[in-house]
């Protein structure tokens, strides 16, 4: 399965660095503005929050927001663009954390979840805290054109997580609906990063247009990668578990295209599996193997290049500079992703 | 216990029909934009929503909103005034969809709880829908000022929230810690939907501060009462089990004082129940018994009164009418309401 990735290239391996580098001073002011808005007199709430949010993580959300806004010309005279990176990262976090609670996750960026250590009491309410944590971010930038594109985002990601929870086991689930569900959950937040970080610079509606589409298209692809590394990626790498998705008969591409293109006995394996949950031991390997077989990993990381292609071409108007290197050079990473 | 009440006067049993009567024509509206606003192509959400939102219970806080607004002199032009009240009866509701995931609740508002129903992720998530769907009414409304307070408001309900859960089970929790929690978690949302109807109406800063301060210590008195009936109220008129605070070990006032007043083998007695839940047959009722030797419910109930006198007298400032008398009469009835 290693080759799927190997085969791609004989070019040296993407990286987010670049685009790091380049915002390396907003990423730090974004890191103190994250520590001193997760303050609170209840020690409970930065105590966990800073567990989950402190302790990093790529922070490829507000990265965005900052690059996006730098690459429309952006140039600090306040923190505006910084208060709107924090938001994003807090909707970000409050979303991992009842995330963890609803997949029953014990494992999260290679430490114990939040809801491991402190309990799903706990992770459900810090959630909360986050979000709305977030409102009063937003509600400070003081657009109400922003607020409207964030609000919009979060409850379209609400919308996504649910429509996840009740595909959840069921092997009709088509790859539309898949499709549909990684857009609200995930890729809707990558957009609206992006989109927000332009409006902060006020840039132009085409420019505006042109992020989303990045956004949304990076965060498609950055979502069909991460399924497809559920089931061939490396622990170390992962940050989780490999099969956690398998274990929770969560319904992905890798598997919706293995049940489809399986015979009667393989559906009725994945239908005892991801179904009714009924899993022994061995299972999540002879999973694997059929995968294998009906290279549905490969395939999804197809699928991931497609949309990887659209977000480069998205764009296509920004001239060609340092910052618009490494934006393109963040999409190969999130396809390019070792495992 | 039931002569509390009974003692505190020979009139006639205060209500909340006036207001309700008086703000008819916006309530109907406010039923029809909380249908329309839950509506979602996922169709979990609004059956899950509609069980809680759609099924009634008092709405007690939209109530304040267009009551603050007409109060103040509002007249609809546009339908702000709704979509207020709506966005304050979705905070109120995602807060209880999750507190009953948390407190591990099965009854609410005399019917199954959602989560019992569809489980404690359903609950969750369609919690972190209303609230984000909370967020694009206000969005809507289009006041920045408004914006910040709800904003600021939801998140120190988060906060309350966190505090009650830290401070469960925990038998030294001073009664200060717990009027902190009551404010944040209930009284805050109160004073806040009373100070939007307010704002709205393009109200002076008196009248505002004036209706912040009257939803505050009615919101307080509501949730002092709503404590105290939880040791002596009746099912049929709760809308949930009498003792469920207890068996939660849930800190309120008639336990603090209780402990406060008791002997040491008293706090035996709530150390190993509260603190430590272990609980047997006769506890409850032996608990029952504690609070009325130390008239621990009574003078709860005086707690009560005490803040509603200050909800009535923050309302001196405006002239009498009939609209004032109803929300004077509202603070009767949060007060004593039939238990």
């Amino acid at each position: 399965m290693a080759n799927v990735v190997s085969l791609e290239g004989k070019r040296k391996q993407p990286s987010l660095e670049p685009l790091l580098a380049y915002c390396a001073d907003d990423m730090a002011q974004i890191d103190r503005e994250i520590l001193s808005r997760m303050r609170s007199p209840v020690a409970l709430i930065p105590e966990l929050a800073n567990h989950l949010v402190g302790a990093g993580g790529k922070r490829l959300r507000p990265l965005l927001t900052v690059a996006a806004a730098r690459l429309c010309g952006y140039r600090a005279r306040d923190d505006r663009h910084i208060k709107l990176a924090t938001c994003v990262e807090f909707i970000h976090s409050a979303t991992l954390l009842h995330d963890d609670v609803v997949d029953v996750s014990n494992l999260r960026r290679g430490k114990p979840s939040a809801n491991a250590v402190w309990g799903d009491k706990a992770s459900v309410l810090v959630g909360d805290f986050l979000f709305t944590r977030s409102f009063e971010l937003m509600v400070d930038v003081g657009s109400l054109e922003i607020l409207a594109v964030l609000s919009r985002a979060s409850s379209t990601i609400a919308e996504g997580e649910v429509l996840q929870l009740v595909s959840q086991r069921n092997m009709s689930t088509p790859e539309a609906t898949y499709l549909e569900v990684i857009k609200a959950k995930t890729a809707k937040l990558f957009a609206a990063a992006s989109e927000v970080g332009a409006m902060i610079a006020g840039a132009g509606g085409p420019e505006r247009v042109a992020l989303e589409s990045y956004g949304m298209n990076l965060g498609i692809a950055f979502q069909l990668v991460d399924d497809a590394l559920d089931y061939v990626g490396r622990e170390a790498n992962l940050g989780k578990m490999v099969g956690d998705d398998f274990r929770e008969g969560k319904i992905t591409l890798p598997v919706i295209l293995a049940f489809l293109r399986g015979g009667k006995v393989e559906r009725e394996f994945w239908k005892r599996t991801i179904e009714a949950l009924e899993q022994r031991e061995g299972d999540l390997v002879h999973a694997q193997t059929l995968i294998e077989r009906h290279k549905t990993v490969s395939d999804t990381f197809e699928r991931a290049r497609h949309y990887g292609a659209m977000a480069r071409d998205a764009l296509g108007l920004f001239p060609d500079t340092t910052l618009k290197a490494a934006l393109l050079e963040a999409v190969d990473f999130a396809i390019d992703r070792a495992y």
